[in-house]
């Protein structure tokens, strides 16, 4: 296997080491169809369900890779994050299994929840002030303590090269896809997308998605260079962070479009995937289906690959409950 | 093929009949395992999902075999039946793949997304008063004006033969099972269940669960004979119906045991499911989990599967945020 590369762009050799890597720990999840979907859109959609993953969604592929590519005696120092959402829980997943420390720096504000799940995979919390300056001097703090290895939640090629086994599974599971379509936060599941197919199928159109209140990526697209959103407020949580250089590499070369959905848009798909296909999404990997749902013309005719990113929800809070 | 069974015990002929006439119009649904409920029971959990299956439940399987076994004569008066549930919409579901009318009588008192859904597949609602008498009175002169063939959810041969072809995946998807759960109402589905296994692996256990309150099956379990409630209350609307004399053919000859659920333990099973399992149970079809989470001794070491029925829930009144 190729050593683990953890500097600059990540080419698909890493992606194969990174796939034989993580197999023993991840699932190689399932693609479902909808007959429903496809007479509603047109289209032929194949659902690529990371919902049904380890840790509930994507993110344990590139924090696997990064724990299992990390040298015994690096390892025993243990890696840190910070993170409230799914990266969280999966670098904790990844670091339970190896059986080394997890240190998740976590505002105090986070939901009670998100922590129980974290310390539920044996990852340690700090907290620190809802802000970005309190994070960064406590995440510092940690890493001065621990020396762990700090795993970025997407602009690291190791996390890259994990989430590109997503689309090299479902390449391989799906004949004669033309589109692939993502959600896209700080990009790192498109651009292991993008990472993938730029070498297996460069034919293939890759569409990002992204909710209208945060829609950053759709604006650095248009404009050429990274535009960062201060505070997006969106329900799509896993989306709010903005693109770094790492992933505007793949975004800015091999993304053909970026489309966007409203906040009603996404609570819509939200719903209708959980009544009509009976599995659980969460708000993030609802967006590229209600973008879909809003631009019939553009898959109409199509195969399209779907990314199903995630199913971690709090199910005491569905969004259509909530005023 | 053999010819279809309309009358008395049907037979493992028929299963197979029935296999071959439906596959065209229903999925072979997946089996989906999960490490969690595996750690949390001692056992290992094979689940059945039914809830991905056409209509949303395993009842169009029994549905098609019956209406595709119609002869062309019989099939041009349609068919018909009173549900409110998932035959209804299964029945509808059929007949409208086969291009022949389906009339429901269904109580006016029934919820609206329910009615919808059976119009959505092409079928007719005639309405009735939310009480036996009436039921029947205008289910005789639905049938006397249309001459439309009865098919009854349960309590017919070939609606048993149809259920049965679950099992028969089932047993071709996962090398050998010790036990085999599913939940009871009127008995359709474990009949099935009980006709498969008889012939095909005897030596299996059948257990059925079913809801404390509406524990009728148990208590003709126990008691030898049929017990049929007037009017149970249980969350697991599917579950509400009593044995008839084929579906207690089948319960009192081959079923091992019956445990039973409090409303609280179901609700619970049916959360955990969608938070951990990331798939859309109805409350009828959590009832299973919810008695091998209460009587796990009787699961631990042994690989079990669990037959999830259904996955059709109203969304907007989810019954963990009820109060």
């Amino acid at each position: 296997m190729k050593d683990i590369q953890t500097d600059g762009i990540p080419t698909f050799d890493d992606v194969i080491a990174a796939h034989e890597r993580i197999k023993p720990h991840i699932h190689r999840t399932p693609v479902l169809t909808s007959t429903y979907f496809n007479d509603l859109t047109g289209a032929e959609l194949f659902f690529k369900c990371e919902n049904f993953q380890k840790a509930g969604a994507f993110k344990v592929r590139g924090a696997s890779n990064a724990v299992f590519g990390l040298s015994d005696e690096k390892a025993k120092l243990g890696v840190a994050t910070h993170s409230s959402g799914n990266h969280a829980l999966s670098l904790s997943y990844a670091a339970g299994r190896r059986g080394i420390p997890c240190t998740v720096v976590m505002p105090r504000t986070a939901p009670e929840a998100k922590k129980a799940a974290v310390r539920g995979y044996g990852g340690k919390i700090v907290e620190c002030e809802p802000s970005t300056s309190s994070r960064e001097a406590i995440f510092a703090e940690v890493v001065a303590e621990t020396g762990a290895e700090f795993v970025h939640p997407y602009n690291d090629p190791r996390v890259i090269a994990g989430q590109a086994t997503c689309s090299r599974e479902l390449m391989e599971q799906v004949d004669d896809l033309e589109t692939v379509i993502a959600p896209i936060g700080g990009g790192g599941m498109v651009s292991g997308t993008c990472l993938t197919l730029s070498t297996v199928a460069p034919h293939v159109d890759i569409i990002a998605a992204e909710p209208e209140q945060a829609d950053d990526a759709y604006r650095s697209f248009k404009a050429g260079h990274i535009i960062a959103d201060d505070a997006p407020v969106t329900i799509a949580d896993g989306l709010k962070v903005p693109l770094k250089e790492l992933t505007w590499h793949f975004v800015s070369n091999y993304v053909s479009d970026i489309l966007t959905a409203s906040e009603d848009e996404i609570v819509d798909a939200m719903k209708l995937t959980w009544q009509r296909m009976k599995i659980v999404m969460e708000p993030s990997c609802a967006v590229p289906l209600a973008t879909i749902l809003k631009n019939k013309y553009k898959f109409a005719g199509k195969r399209v690959g779907v990314i199903v990113t995630g199913g971690n929800v709090d199910m005491d809070t569905l969004p259509w409950l909530t005023a």
